[in-house]
């Protein structure tokens, strides 16, 4: 088999393993719930998520709600309601359908659980505020302007919320909550995806109230209230599964990779440096292993970045493939490839980008030059002139990128 | 131990073993030589090369000459001749010092031996120029100005030479030529280093034609018949070591590390992207292995690059250490080192840099921003400011730097 081919199982088999419906299914799996289940989902994937959990649980589910972003839902589901909803800025709709949730979740008994399927967008979407809604927009604005950090920001935003920063799952007790939550930020900081309505606040009223004076931000009293009531500092009725996050999919490229017969290592599942550099640093790797006699693979996971400089088309992942074809161009049968799991790399209709030992000498023949390309952050119309677009269409998914070395013995 | 007293160690094995005294007793040990043994030595250590080899084999050497830069011999060498010489640009006395070498290794027996030890700098110490003096600095002016790239420039000055391009050993011939290298070029291209005296060249008269044609150089007639005499293409008499490169400084700090009780992985030994951005890198591995149970070291050998933007004082070293400041931040006995093997990091006093899991938050305390500092090229007053300068000194070695990620359990 071929080393492109190869890879084009690697990331089939990544994206599989980071849908939603696998995700939500692999945290379902051998788990047994005592009593009545009430589902609730939220987020841009939470028709997916609740689809999956439902075809897989059927009867054992009571009753459930849904909360998607508009034109998210794909049709009804067994026993569950579904509500569309305003994002990224909530609306009425977010907070109708979050009440029916809360609605739904109130007066449990203990051996009921709500079964809550978390996915990004789920700050907007599920929210009930106790100040308006307006004044809620105010502060937010005060604080961006102010030059809060997220983590300030959050400290004052969880205060204001009924349900964020642990306060949905103090709702739902004595019920026991089932939290999947499918993760879209790197290191899957369970108190920032969807500002954690089932994880408890680390932040203090005291934290709030110094944010408060440092940006010298201007509050109703009833905001101000609402900075001194305490968030949940534990919370005894959760259990929380993370699933379908980048570690997802490094763990399933490392499987794929095995079974291709490669040795696979994950070198990281939070890659953040420049994707220029990342593209640099892999090749780096490929020419210290240029003589092993088995079959490698190196896997980094993670969001590089991209500083605009030029006016080409390409995208991050595009870069960092295209950035490493000087550096593996000699070498035998290695390759690099590295695509966004949504399917889609910058303003661009491909998913990423793959390179070869052979890319830079094809490249050179067309007098296409890799440097002025990448200068001009045009990797999109270098990597089409050579087959190395990587297009997967619209996978249903985010969890951020996936790139691999590829040395093939 | 402390993990900073383990980067000293570290440090301290791999400078000694790059040292051109360490790096030739490892390349003679165990070599018996048949007949007469006539030493030249060439490159910027190459009074360091020849003292070392002098005082391992004593009597075994016939006679000997080393030719090094102004100011760079330390006193006299049994049975040899040392020349001082031109560096960068070769004068009268690199010309009458490779003449001396020359003759002295003209007309040799088949089981004599050349002991040929070779430094970064032999190309301007170690030259016999086939046409005048000045046309040659002509011809690399129009090199230069013409936008050539390297492979294409020594292509041309490969045959205006007598030395280059494989002729030194093709002269010594029936005698066996051992050749020690000192490699300062990241990959260790054996045609690169001094031009390579002692190996074959790839390139043909064609290409050095097409060069010309390409270029429209102007070159006389002398200089154009030079060109139509082939370079040799394969050498029987020569055996080649490398040692002392990135390669060794890698290796050690390898062993180094085994023996401080680190599971070592060399990444690579030929990095070359931006310091930055590796530190990035390396931080990013970090946090994939903060669980670890063991004690592991991700070893990087090569040299980055700094885009300068500020004014600050640093080096690429200590602009590497920093930038993987905040990425190690709150994990545990993690700490990341990158020094150059010449003890000088850009325009400072320091070797390089050193940073743990509590720099971050010390410098915070200080009131220094990592990232202000980085966009300032100012790594060396922040890494004074937490105690995270290396300072060896001036090392006697210049084989690239080392970066070193430790993760102590």
């Amino acid at each position: 088999m071929s080393i492109r081919s190869d890879v084009d199982h690697i990331i089939a088999d990544a994206i599989q393993a980071a849908l939603p419906d696998a995700a939500v299914a692999r945290a379902l799996t051998g788990k047994v719930f005592p009593g009545r289940v009430f589902l609730i989902a939220a987020g841009k994937a939470a028709w997916q998520m609740a689809k999956a959990a439902v075809d897989l649980l059927g009867d054992t589910i009571t009753e459930g709600v849904v909360i998607t972003k508009y034109a998210h839902s794909h049709g009804d589901i067994f026993r569950t309601t579904i509500h569309e909803a305003g994002h990224p800025v909530p609306d009425d709709n977010s907070f109708s359908a979050t009440e029916a949730a809360l609605t739904l979740t109130k007066g449990l008994q203990p051996d009921d659980t709500v079964l809550f399927l978390l996915s990004g967008g789920g700050s907007a979407l599920f929210e009930k505020p106790l100040i308006p809604p307006q004044e809620l927009q105010d502060i937010t604005k005060q604080l961006l302007a102010s030059g809060a950090d997220i983590v300030e920001m959050n400290t004052i935003r969880k205060r204001l919320s009924a349900v964020k920063g642990g306060r949905f799952a103090q709702h739902c007790f004595p019920a026991q909550v089932y939290a999947i939550v499918l993760s879209d930020i790197i290191g899957d900081p369970l108190d920032m995806i969807a500002s954690g309505p089932a994880y408890p606040d680390a932040s203090s009223c005291a934290d709030a109230l110094a944010i408060v004076k440092r940006y010298a931000l201007r509050l109703s009293e009833q905001a101000l209230a609402c900075l001194n009531v305490e968030t949940p500092k534990a919370l005894q009725n959760v259990e929380t599964q993370v699933t379908g996050s980048v570690k997802q999919l490094c763990a399933s490229a490392e499987e794929s990779c095995t079974r291709l017969g490669y040795r696979p290592m994950v070198l990281t599942d939070s890659l953040c440096c420049t994707a220029r550099d990342a593209g640099s640093f892999l090749a780096a790797i490929a020419r210290r292993y240029a003589e092993t006699e088995d079959s490698l693979a190196f896997i980094a996971g993670g969001e590089t970045v991209v500083h605009l400089k030029g006016k080409g088309k390409g995208g991050r992942n595009q870069e960092l493939a295209l950035a490493a074809a000087e550096g593996i161009s000699g070498l035998r049968d290695t390759a690099v490839f590295s695509v966004g799991s949504d399917g889609t790399d910058g303003p661009t209709d491909a998913a990423g980008g793959y390179v070869d030992n052979t890319t830079a000498g094809v490249l050179r023949q067309s007098g296409i030059s890799i440097f002025d390309e990448l200068e001009n952050n045009n990797a999109y119309v270098a990597l089409e002139a050579c087959g190395g677009l990587i297009k997967t269409g619209a996978t249903g998914t985010n969890v951020n990128d996936l790139s691999v070395l590829l040395i093939k013995r």
